[in-house]
């Protein structure tokens, strides 16, 4: 908990990250009557938007009229009223950094990105909190592929700040027709639930590229759940936090899409196909880097995290499938919440 | 809660209803150890159970080896050490009293479908109690679609009875490699997760039909499970019951696998398709017909379910599908878990 901030009154939205999901919060922020500014670090990508209203490269086809705007100028993002990081988890300690001398005092910083940070372990808007003292940090997470937000079908995300008035104020400069925050003050347990589905939803994958069945999906789907609450509750979150849209329902979506990449991973790793280690497929799959960090957290809260642990082992190249699913799926037998 | 009964010894398993979910479980109980008996009113399935190995109508190409037998006599399935119920859920009451006077007093029944009675409301072990008095009433609930169960795909349930030992026993007998039943004392919570998750699927399905977005179905989900446990609470059932397999693990997959009956119907009528409506289509889509019944139980508690009061007002079609999702996707912004 912070002390309360006073509520800001958001005019401008800075962007930083001209990715799929940058731009679709970019639109997001110009249908809630708000001014958005890109900043990219492509001049192709922040020209294109300026001029030909698109960006091609990350969301080619969807029409980017003004107010939305992009620039190559850091200090102009940052001084926005709002601030909003639309980059990789694991860049956000140097993001942040070079944020940090451009912010005024008292800016709020949203962090739209799912993860732990590597090496540390610890949770993003701790990161930025020290990074960037200036920044006041809030969270951005839930259901949300940028191709449904940018198309402006219905998403309902929820947007966390230690203090409540403060993730009222920075849900309002989001909330248009489509787009949907709902405000809430635990910040952990929305922070944790967005980095751990990842890690969970290559699990879901495995099993379905394994051939085991939806029934099986669905009952890892159940433990994985569990997992979120244990990790969100050490930590310090709130187990009822993961029942909504940033624990369960984004859980829902990248447990059972194929659009998420997390799951379309599993599911190439279940079927046996050469599929590229987290280090070559890049931040596109989180939570092959998560997976590793999260079982490291969980080791020193004495927390237990069966699939999260399998996972990890996985992407390690440490098991094969076959041993990760006898495991997971033939576990002894005993009463269920004992 | 009951006195303890003695945990039975279980050898032979009756079980009631020649369907696809009802071969199913004589499959698993056969790989438990047990003998199967299964009850079928249709002489030709009788037949070729016994002497073809096989329930062409309902599972076709899964060979039946013995243990598993078939009988047209209901008095040699209610002798067994435990009896399941098989048969749709509307047809509890009639199925139990047909029962009733056959049974050995203190015989376990295992209820094995989803949903509340229609006209009464009633839970479907409060009408095994009270038609079925020397029934000792069971519940086996969770993510399990009859053909994986049969092909050995790796299935996890509850098995819930108001005796936790007698629940261990239940399980037990339903016990192999591949079908996990884990036991429960919360007969409640685990018969309204299966009961309303039927109607919550069709809502999932309207949103997918409806060409709404996976971002939007999952949002709808995560308001899905919040109205399983306000339910299931209200009704005297245990709140992390329903993070468990018969409640978060059956929701996963009845919303979002079109093998689901109520999710293929969801989506037929987000689509705008010509759909029989819930008389025509028969026992198969369950919530369609259990939606009204829980919109009458959640008034007379006081209990807000607006997902499934929209999937009732749709499937007696006093409102279209617009209205529906644009009440159910537009609500008014407030903080989450306000």
């Amino acid at each position: 908990m912070t002390h309360p901030e006073p509520a800001p009154q958001v005019e401008t939205v800075g962007i930083v990250g001209g990715g799929a999901w940058g731009t679709a919060l970019a639109l997001a922020v110009a249908r809630a009557g708000r001014r958005p500014l890109l900043w990219a670090r492509d001049p192709a990508t922040v020209t294109a938007i300026n001029l030909s209203r698109e960006n091609p490269r990350h969301l080619p086809g969807i029409r980017l009229d003004p107010p939305v705007a992009a620039t190559l100028d850091l200090d102009e993002a940052a001084g926005c009223d709002l601030v909003v990081l639309a980059t990789p988890a694991q860049t956000t300690r140097a993001v942040a950094a070079d944020l940090a001398g451009r912010l005024r005092p008292g800016t709020p910083v949203v962090l739209s990105a799912k993860g732990f940070e590597a090496g540390t372990g610890r949770l993003l808007a701790d990161v930025l909190a020290e990074v960037a003292p200036a920044a006041v940090p809030a969270v951005l997470s839930g259901p949300s592929f940028a191709a449904d937000v940018a198309r402006g079908l219905p998403t309902a995300v929820t947007v966390a700040a230690a203090d409540i008035g403060m993730a009222d104020a920075v849900a309002a400069a989001f909330a248009g027709p489509s787009f949907r925050p709902y405000a809430s003050d635990d910040v952990i347990g929305v922070e944790v639930g967005g980095a751990l589905k990842n890690v969970l939803a290559i699990a879901s994958g495995v099993v379905v590229g394994r051939g085991l069945g939806a029934s099986a999906q669905a009952a890892l789907v159940a433990r994985a759940f569990a997992e979120l609450v244990r990790l969100a509750v050490a930590l310090g979150g709130r187990a009822e936090t993961l029942t909504g849209l940033s624990g369960l329902g984004d859980l829902f979506l990248t447990t059972s899409s194929r659009q998420s990449r997390n799951f379309a991973y599993g599911i190439a790793l279940g079927e046996g196909r050469a599929v590229e280690g987290p280090d070559e497929s890049g931040p596109l799959v989180e939570g092959a880097k998560t997976a590793p960090v999260a079982v490291a957290i969980a080791r020193r809260l004495g927390v237990d995290l069966p699939v999260t642990e399998a996972v990890a082992a996985l992407v390690e190249g440490r098991v094969s499938v076959d041993e990760v699913m006898a495991g997971l799926l033939a576990r002894p037998l005993k009463r269920e919440h004992a």
